[in-house]
């Protein structure tokens, strides 16, 4: 049997929290030894963690927790997986040299759905080869900004690999203004908003005679699960700080 | 065996007279009895039915024509079957007129597309129950303007129906202008332009906990030749004047 | 204002019974007026009843306790609304005479996801006019039964308009056994059965050279809660007994 | 301007013949020196390569005038694009060992349809994170087997890198046969034939509370030409031989 890994939860009482301790209690190999309750003195934390004994921190609190967190699992040598979006720029590249000084595995990714990480690292592949292109991403209707953060982060990802091209007929008009989405690059980006949907997104790429798309629709955040699971035992492997799900897919 | 329906051809060399003619050939109880050259004068136009005694004139000419042979064909006692978009309101209320007043069946529809009708239809039964909608309409990348006519033509049949509400979140806002597609009496319609499609709608309804969606995918002209089929058999049937095919399904 | 309806819910708190309170509480034109225990003495709920005074009982309890309801709201002059599949034959016979002859309105359905009844209604529609159609479910892999309950129905409905044709190339051969799906008179219906999937429905038809789809997703019982709701309307001016949510869409 | 690269077309008057040489026109890299006619005998073949001086022979011939043609362009330094099938393994493992030697470029492909081929390798490479897969396959109703052979093909795929697994419930039954589609190793491969449909397939991935889909839809031979385009560049900077268009896309 492969080695078990010890698993530490922070904020094991939030809503992915307690996901995560459902997650750990199905997978043999993995091992629950405990909540960490962020509240408390940086004294309480550490006892608790030398009590607890674990090999990774599963943390998904807010951001300024994380990066106290992160400075305490350095000294203790235990490798956190981090679910947020919130480090700043210096912060990740603190950390990158800091993890990578201790060789120590570190894993910190604003998205955790594997199929969602698929989609975008697909799409810019295809992109490549596939230059016309146009994502349709669609959201239940409580849903504030239009395009997704998704959205944006998967047309960076194609824009960065993509022949830059204008695309559409040249004199091509809308009769009604926005019919044709919202430009990025050259390419378009349109965005539904209707009630019965949850977080979904289609990119679709044309060439002559041919299409092909990639769709990933998500229903829930028990979603985030395999890619945290995915996670806890790449990171026991890694001796480096790491951003973003997409670099551990190959 | 059902009465056999004599059928002559307007501009049988055309793309369209061409794919009726290949249709006609296929149906037992439909004979293809000659062309129709629309170039002549009106005295060889009717010589040349008197010698082909059609039941059914099929006329997928220019609107000049068109109108020639619509007098024709009344006078003639030929019931026409015409593809044309390009009558005017005046000529198509002559027309109900003249045709209802002598009880002889005529169709004349823009579309014969049978799929893209029931998609239409489908769409404004739909929108009764489930009054959230938004239109995503697909072509290839030659097309000029944006939305299609057919995503018009649906959005007002949905809207002739459909309980008046602004869809979205109030305080949606577009962080690139455009995401969200053009707006048509409180519904989204979004317009894709790629190399490899060709004619392509999707109607997107949703309502709490659940989706439906109705699309219609056409990729060549003999798309037409199901309604075409289907025209020629009602047109035997009515005693006036019918325009778009919508009508002819129940 | 629209006058106001009266509803009571048997099984308030049961799943499906929570959420028709909730909905309840979203529609101004409908008064909660209160639960129904229904395991009580018929004494008990006819008193309960007295009390509560409503013009409608929303009722999704067991097959045993919709009888003796049913039986029990014709008495006392309410109009039911009830979701399940227990009835038998007989008994849905005796209470279509029973409720006729009393000239009081009820509405029994299996399935209330206005989306789903709207996909079997359309289904049915376009099988007249495009008879090539193959249905695809997919559910959820913890499903037993393949095809779905639904998708035999929609088969049922298609077959009982649809032209009689074999589809499909006629010396078509599977290398594999099954890769054709399952035959239902002389169309295929495919079960698909993955994790993330919930409840979903594709139907396709195919014509020369165009292809139209109906799709329905459901992604939890919410999705219910407008069928009940128009139900309740619905009931309140009919003067019999009604089967099946689809003959109430028009 | 990047060097030119003068091309050669065997079965020039072909339908994939006359594909590839409108193509060649339309990239000004790419100049079509002549069509060559394979019935002659070798020696006519060789005179007309040697008036032509072609860098690349685009191939789409027979097996056997294409297994001759390989043995001319390795006599005289010219580098083939073959799109065929019908080599057999011993050919295939003789070519690659003679151009690896003459440290000549040579790519035959089965496929040349550059989303079919990233739909194959996009599918191959979620599997290994998303083990949970079905393939929906749809074709036109006049092809005879089923599944397609780019379905086996992507089934092969996947197989070969997918943890082995017995999808759906463990007693999961058919209540009419093939519902479930054909199994292939552990999972499944549902074939739709419908007219309308020219050649379709649809990779569905499901995880826990997500799933991903990758389609192609190719509607006609034109879908080939980025293909060969594609090769015909790549093989410039070849010194040996390549099956599959799929180890040229990273």
């Amino acid at each position: 049997m492969e080695q078990q890994i010890r698993v530490a939860v922070a904020g094991a009482n939030g809503r992915m929290g307690q996901e995560v301790v459902t997650m750990l209690g199905q997978d043999k190999q993995l091992v629950y030894v405990g909540a960490l309750d962020t509240r408390g003195e940086d004294e309480a934390i550490r006892a608790r963690l030398e009590e607890m004994k674990p090999d990774v921190l599963v943390d998904f609190t807010t951001p300024h927790s994380v990066y106290r967190h992160l400075e305490i699992c350095l000294q203790h040598g235990i490798r956190p997986v981090v679910g947020t979006t919130g480090l700043s720029q210096d912060e990740i590249q603190e950390m990158t040299r800091r993890f990578g000084e201790a060789g120590l595995g570190c894993i910190v990714a604003p998205n955790f759905a594997i199929g969602a990480i698929l989609c975008m690292k697909f799409a810019a592949m295809a992109a490549k080869y596939m230059p016309h292109v146009e994502i349709i991403e669609l959201h239940h209707d409580r849903k504030l900004d239009a395009p997704s953060g998704t959205a944006l982060k998967t047309a960076e990802m194609i824009a960065a690999v993509r022949e830059e091209i204008k695309q559409g007929h040249p004199e091509e008009k809308e009769t009604i203004p926005g019919a044709r989405g919202a430009e990025y690059e050259g390419f378009r980006i349109h965005s539904v908003r209707l009630p019965g949907m949850v977080a979904h997104q289609e990119v679709l790429f044309g060439a002559t005679g041919q299409t092909l798309s990639i769709r990933h629709d998500s229903i829930n955040r028990e979603s985030f699960m395999p890619g945290v699971n995915m996670a806890i035992k790449a990171v026991m492997n890694m001796n480096g700080f790491l951003y973003g799900l997409e670099h551990l897919i190959d």
